[in-house]
């Protein structure tokens, strides 16, 4: 039996996560769950994104997820699956189901073909998606769960891809984590060691490997844990000592200033 | 075995909920283990018995539950242990083991005749609800834990009903779920569509079917996932909106005004 | 196959914990996973140590833990298996890991000799101490994952012990759990039933055996489910009737004043 891998905005304070656990045990008893995360901010389509790229390759090789994050839930917006790999992604066709690499395959979730219970108007979590996990857990065929689309029919992922020129890389901040961390879109390899990351006008950070090589308070540069740059303060919040804040930018530049 | 899912007051702070899975898995090595949610205000058993209800009818179908906000621990209150349907509860007797539908037989736990050490005056939870949990995951009967009671001389649950005239339904809010919706004591098959909700002087909402049918930042009723109706704010907080709070007051009543 | 708990600062915002349980069940498919907790204070070693040793005694005899509060990440600081009683222990060599009783060996973690791709220098956690405790999980014995050194050589653990003599014992607060409970690092088996706990001047606490017994908000001292004494407040918050903090002294003396 497959892993399933749960990410929601479903929050702690509510049965909600837990009754997706629950659907999940009832129509595939015994699989193998892994919460990835459920305090994302309401109908924060960015983040799940986000978090979903930087866990995906890091997860069982056979695993089935389910990332909901579902604003338009009730409305007219697809739930697809999708396949990528040898891994499947049920989403709210939104962006997060293009967030995933080596995506293959993609067909809309219909619960006319899979039998399903009418889904109520709000908790397609439940009625949809935990479902079409649990099928895919024991082993179901995503084309047998609606009809086939293309990949590049979905709606694409909203997180931005830095712009790359001779001169600079223009890169912008994808994510705030708990520690205060201000995570870039633009990845370690790509930048040269001579490059200075410049974050507010006259404010430079330079490249550190750990967080231990940073002086107290300062504003550094490290290579994360998902291969992405990411302004930090060792023992400390990037966040609180920059105010900067998701989307913000960050320009990469060679020497000068 | 049957699978148990628990639901707490015990937070994420503190290591008492990782005790509770640690005692199941040395009592029952294997059991299932399903987190229906421990982000409920400490002592609110109110609230434990909304999610609670919510909850169970999606739960497995042999599943053995543990609900337990206990303000009442080491006082003279009852635990106990519920049979309902083809499913267990066991919670203190404060109002949360009256909250599940259909309860045919009920038992007071007894540490003694269980072959429990006696338990702590403070964590009951770990002492004496995820041990009998862990038994009934692993078969035991209930009938052998402890004294036979009647269901109904269980304290009983706190949640009001609505009351329900020729003229109008005098429905309560339950409950305000993460995402600000606020959830009524009435169920949305109990209301004529054309009945109009009045949660304050002069302040109505008309129902919806889907939170995409709302204007922005309108208040509208819809028919939440458990079968409630919920004023709702369609990407936003009906609870911001409106400043409702737990216990105030929606009325639906026809025409008119 | 060994269980494993998990207990870390990783919060719950972020997909960090979410990759730990899948790096687990990757390599350890179907080891049965335990969280005791992740809302520990980022950086907060002296949490951990007490949250690790408070659910020490409830785990299974042959649990995996792995606790990971780790500032130093990326230093020189070691990474260590720790074994105790048929227990293990995977942390940073911090203090954390002389937080637990019986330890008799101890290993230093070495990723070449494990056969690990060099970790990244930010998350050991999901490179060096989840492929560790799934090992571990798998059968593996500690002293094939790198150097033996002796457990006296671990950094000491930072919660002190109370200072007793013959007049009184001077105890201080350890944690302040989600409840407001203020608990101390003394213990009830070690206090006199005629000795008075004064936490200000002039300000002293009576003995309850339950919350129950206690006048309404009166602050109490009552042992807690770790056998320590706390001040307590019932159906109330110590932390906030009394603006204590963790740190701050606890003085039992007898009779007198």
């Amino acid at each position: 039996m497959r892993p399933v891998a749960l990410l929601t905005d479903f929050g702690h304070a509510d049965h909600y996560v837990g009754v997706l656990h629950a659907v999940i045990e009832r129509e595939a008893p015994g699989a193998v769950r892994i919460d990835l995360g459920h305090g994302l901010q309401a109908g924060d389509i960015w983040d799940a994104c986000f978090q979903l790229r930087c866990a995906w390759p890091h997860l069982p090789a056979d695993c089935v997820v389910m990332a909901v994050v579902d604003p338009g839930v009730g409305t007219g917006r697809r739930a697809v699956v999708v396949t990528a790999g040898t891994r499947s992604l049920v989403a709210p066709d939104n962006g997060i189901a293009s967030a995933v690499p080596e995506a293959s395959a993609a067909a809309v979730l219909d619960w006319r073909r899979m039998g399903l219970d009418q889904p109520s108007k709000t908790f397609h979590g439940r009625d949809l998606f935990a479902p079409a996990a649990a099928r895919l857990a024991c082993g179901a065929d995503s084309r047998d769960m609606g009809e086939e689309i293309e990949t590049s029919a979905l709606v694409a992922c909203p997180l931005p891809d830095p712009v790359i020129t001779n001169a600079e890389i223009d890169g912008v901040i994808l994510h705030v984590d708990g520690f205060g961390n201000l995570v870039t879109n633009v990845r370690g390899e790509d930048v040269e060691s001579s490059m200075t990351a410049t974050w507010r006008a006259g404010r430079t950070s330079r490249r550190v490997a750990t967080y231990g090589e940073a002086q107290p308070d300062e504003v550094v540069l490290i290579e994360g844990s998902a291969g992405y740059l990411e302004l930090a303060v060792n023992c400390g919040s990037a966040a609180e000592a920059t105010a900067l804040e998701r989307g913000d930018a960050v320009v990469f530049s060679r020497g000068g200033d």
